[in-house]
Parts: structure tokens; C-alpha cells; sequence
């Protein structure tokens, strides 16, 4: 995503380059490329800013970006819109960051340990990422810093403050960029997520009039409650608007049938999923809804049915598809 | 608990009166007592403070305190610990407060939207709640604030240093003092409640030697992931090593037996949990195991019973216990 950043370049820890290989490559990421990181955060975009300039990786002929932006691995939750103001700033004043109002007040403490003199709360700001620079602003600033400076700051938008002479714009960012830094933060992470994959469903039915018509029921049930796209379709033909929802952002499906061995299309709705890459970054649930309207079905033959689908379920897991067999029997 | 706190004011806005009357009433808290709030944080703070000085509440009898903790509702899990420090740090200086580290860099914007500078975060912390005064301190400072104070300020350290002179002790608080503010603090609040919850397990056996052996290697397999309590007990006597686990800080449960009708004891257990107010608080966990080495058990008899214990479960759940029925058949 975010097709107008050119190139991506990660600063890993050295202990930690093997894992962030395989990790680029598991998930399939293009215009990544690593870079040692050093033993303080300056140090480390530094190491990452010299790529541009040094050119160290000759193979890859990395031009020297207009604009670069700088971002913590730990705030996973960055929008394009925030990376695009922030990039837009800096084209205009040089140097900008994404700011957010301060959930506490400052305090400076003396050397005794007391209280020294505490901060209008309103006047401050916490500095967020991402922040965004002219490439060449925020090299000569690196370039030019101390040791110190290296070595105990923490602020991007200070060293070009101080060595270019550049104020940096300051730009409201959203809550969710807040810093992964407790344990709890990574609950509260995943509750984002969760949110995020919960936000679709997909309802796909057979092209059969009454199991269509279940299809529109669940659709107006759900729909004041969470986004419903829903679809008639054959499995058996390469049917477009099946692409189109493989194509998009759910990450949830409901199946709906009335036919005796459901799980050949199940399968090949898993295969379809999986050819589709949406399972690579996030679980992908398939719900898949078996009415039974025959009269002479035992309820033996739908637990059997129910038993294959369990089974297929486990093989799906394995491929962060997590399949659910729901048989519904009535008279 | 905290005994040493002798009254709790809990300064609501109007409009949550009721509510919180209702909530002290189900959680049967003492010592509370409900004081309407201001329009702002310095105005509700204090409204309660005025309580013990313009004896507002003559019913009540309250003594003007020595020390006074202000405290954030919003940052629910305050520790004993943390409480003491600060009152013993306010006894000596006058006032205190606890502090955290920045987890962002503070910055000062200017007029135009730019970074005017950026605060040495080595320099600064956070300041976070609880705080403790010296009563008359405290209440010499609120009554010599001005409106623009009262309406604009946000840190009450810093009402003791301007109007009392004095420079409060800042105490490094834990990492759990942090302010839930956003929805994805209510997840991080929930996944540090459920890790409190779920830091110890208790297993009682009935008393007889292969069920109290069950019990002693399910305490061998836990006791390397989790805090486990076993103890062995007959149910009908008034046995005093259940009244002490009753009064423990456990909410888990596992409950051992090989008799035939278990139900009448998972009820009786369930009525000693519920006499000893542990579900009030937090939901409490009973896992009931049936043992049944019989020969001639048939499975639909086992099934009978689980079904019993699942309808009573429903009950126990009204009653803030949730019960699991778990039954294991061998030859």
C-alpha cells in the first residue's frame, strides 16, 4: 500500500536481522531494505539516512529521496492521511511532525527529588511519529551533530531546529499512534485490530432463490450493526464479483447452501481465499451455513457432514483461515 | 481495605449521582460519601476538600484530616503501596505526588503552528495521580486561587508551590497509574484485571486418597504457570481451611470429586463463594471435575448430570460465578 513511497528502509538491530528477513519475506513486502541499527536512536537513523547518500548498496541504485519520513516501529498504527500531511509539511517548511495534545502535565523535578516547576498543559505537546524532512535538511543535521547529541537525544525535529535552523510544522495526528510501550499496550492493540477486521462481512449465497433470499435477510439483520456486502454467486464459474470481494478489505465470510456435500465448496472458497493473500496478514473467518430442508435427513448425516467439515477446519487453520460448518435443519 | 484511610469523598457530577449512589450501594463500600462536582478539575477537587472544613455534612461527623489523598477515578489501579508513600513523602514535605517517565518528547509550539523548542525529556516527567497534602496545605492553596486557576489549571502540585510554597516530593509511581482515556485503554484496563484474576488457582479434593492424589498432581502440573493452592476438605463439615481460602484473594476454582451426585456440592461451594462476597468485585471461577472410575456408568447418565450442572450454571452466573461442569470417565 502506499504506492508513492519509493523505498523502505528498516534499521534492525544486528541480533535481530535474520528474524526481520524472514519477515519481509513471509509477508511477500517489496521496496524493503534492512540496515544495521546503532546503539542509540540517532545513531540508528542515521545508519538508516546514509543509504541515500553513501550509497553503500550499490546493487539496489537507491536515488537520493526529495522527502524522507521517519517513523517508530513501535506505533503500528499510521494512516496513510498522517503520512501524507506530514510529507506535504515538509516539502513547504522543510522538517514536520505529528503532534498529540498531553494526556498528563509536565513536571521538572529538582536535584532534591521536589517538585521544581510544573508546565501549562496547554501550551505543550507530546512529539509523536511520523515526522517527515527534506532529505537533505535532516542529513546535514545529522551530520553535523555532536556526539551528544547522538548519544542522549531522542528528538528528530530538535536537530533540525538546532543545526538547520528549521522550525518543523506540527501536525495534529490521530490517537492511534501512540507509542506500543506496555505490556497492556499490546492488548490494547489488538483490540484495534479486532475492530479494524470486524468493521465487513461478506455474505455469499448460491444462486438459488430461497437460499438468496436467506442471504437478504442476514444482510437487512446485520446491517445496523457492522458493513454487509452481500453476493449471489456460483462457485463453479469464475464469477467477477467474487474477484471484486476477494479483492477488498473483509476479512470475514458467511457461506450459505442448501446442497448435499457443502464441503467441496467450502474448499474452494478456502482455495480461493488463500490465492487472494488476505489471510497473509490477518485471519480470514469463513462461516459456512448448511441449510437442510430435506425431509428424510437423519441427523447423523449432518453431524457426519459437520465431523468432514472440522477436520477441513484444522488444515485451514494452518493457513490463518479459521472455517466454521453451521448446519441448520428444519421441517 | 486500607484501613488507615478514614473517609473516601467522591466529588460526581450531577448528573451521576444516582449512579454512583447505586454503585456504592451494590459494592456495599464504606466509608464513602458523594460530593457534587464543579465545572472544572480544580473546582470539583475542591468541593471536596470543603467537606471537611465548612462541615457541610454534620451528620457525618467528619474530623479534619492531617493528610488528604487526591486521586483520579480514571486510573483505577492504585496500589496500596503507592498510596502510603505518598502520604508518608506529604507528612514530611508538605505535599507529593507520583510521577512516571515521559513516554514521548515534549515539545513547545509556536504561534504559527511550528515548533517553537523541545524539552530535554530526560529533564521532565510525567505528572500522574495519586497526590498527598498536608490538609491545611492543601486547602490554603484552593482558597487562595484565583478563578482563572480554578478554571484553567490542571495540576494541584502546583497550587502548593505557588500559594504555599511548597515543593511537593515526586514519587516514581508504577506503570498501571497511567489514565484511561481512550477506548483502547478500557482493553489494556481489561487485560490487567484478567491478569490479577488469574494469578492463582485453588484445587480442593474431596477427601479420599485417589481423588486428593488427582488433586496433588493437577497441583505439580500448574504450579510452574500460575499461583496453586490445594487443599483437601470435606464440604459438609465446617471445614476451617475452606473458610481461609474463602477469604483469600482467589477466583478460580477447581473442584475435585468422585462422587455420584457432584451437583449437591458444586451448589453447596457455590453458596459458600457467594456468602464470602469474593464474586461482588470481579466474576469467579468454578471448575467442577467429576471423576467416574465406575464399570457401569452409561455415557448418557454422565451426560444427564452435565446437563444438571449446565442449567444450574445459568443460575450461578446471575450470582457473578461462572461454572464449568468437566467429566472424565475411565476404566
Amino acid at each position: 500500500r502506499i504506492s508513492w513511497i519509493s523505498n523502505i528502509i528498516v534499521v534492525v538491530s544486528p541480533e535481530n536481522i535474520e528474524t526481520m528477513k524472514s519477515i519481509i519475506e513471509k509477508y511477500g513486502h517489496k521496496r524493503v531494505l534492512i540496515v544495521e541499527g546503532g546503539i542509540t536512536r540517532h545513531r540508528s537513523i542515521f545508519n538508516g539516512l546514509k543509504v541515500f547518500a553513501e550509497n553503500e548498496f550499490p546493487n539496489h541504485l537507491l536515488q537520493k529521496p526529495e522527502v524522507v519520513i521517519i517513523h517508530d516501529a513501535v506505533r503500528p498504527f499510521v494512516e496513510e492521511d498522517i503520512l501524507s500531511k506530514v510529507v506535504m509539511a515538509a516539502k513547504e517548511h522543510g522538517a514536520a511532525g505529528a503532534i498529540r495534545p498531553l494526556v498528563s502535565t509536565v513536571i521538572a523535578s529538582a536535584a532534591d527529588g521536589c517538585l521544581d516547576h510544573s508546565l501549562e498543559r496547554a501550551r505543550y505537546r507530546a512529539s509523536e511519529m511520523p515526522q517527515a524532512f527534506l532529505f537533505d535538511i535532516i542529513y546535514e543535521a545529522y551530520q553535523q551533530c555532536t556526539d551528544y547529541d547522538l548519544d542522549y537525544g531522542t528528538e528528530c525535529l530538535h536537530l533540525a531546529l538546532k543545526y538547520c535552523n528549521t522550525n518543523a510544522k506540527l501536525v495534529e495526528g490521530t490517537a492511534d499512534l501512540w507509542k506500543v510501550t506496555y505490556k497492556r499496550d499490546l492488548y490494547a492493540a489488538e483490540s484495534i485490530i479486532k475492530d479494524n477486521l470486524s468493521q465487513q462481512v461478506c455474505v455469499i449465497t448460491y444462486v438459488k432463490e430461497a437460499v438468496a433470499q436467506v442471504g437478504f435477510l442476514l444482510h437487512e439483520s446485520l446491517k445496523s450493526q457492522i458493513k454487509v456486502e452481500a453476493v449471489s454467486a456460483s462457485l463453479s464459474k469464475n464469477d467477477s464479483r467474487l474477484e471484486d470481494i476477494f479483492s477488498g478489505q473483509c476479512y470475514n465470510f458467511v457461506y450459505v447452501n442448501d446442497k448435499k456435500f457443502a464441503i467441496q465448496e467450502t474448499q474452494q472458497l478456502v482455495a480461493m481465499l488463500e490465492k487472494s493473500n488476505i489471510p497473509l496478514l490477518y485471519p480470514v473467518v469463513l462461516i459456512s451455513v448448511h441449510l437442510d430442508v430435506s425431509e428424510n435427513i437423519s441427523f447423523s448425516i449432518g453431524m457426519e457432514e459437520l465431523t468432514r467439515i472440522k477436520k477441513f477446519a484444522r488444515e485451514a487453520k494452518k493457513k490463518n483461515i479459521l472455517v466454521y460448518g453451521l448446519l441448520i435443519q428444519y421441517k
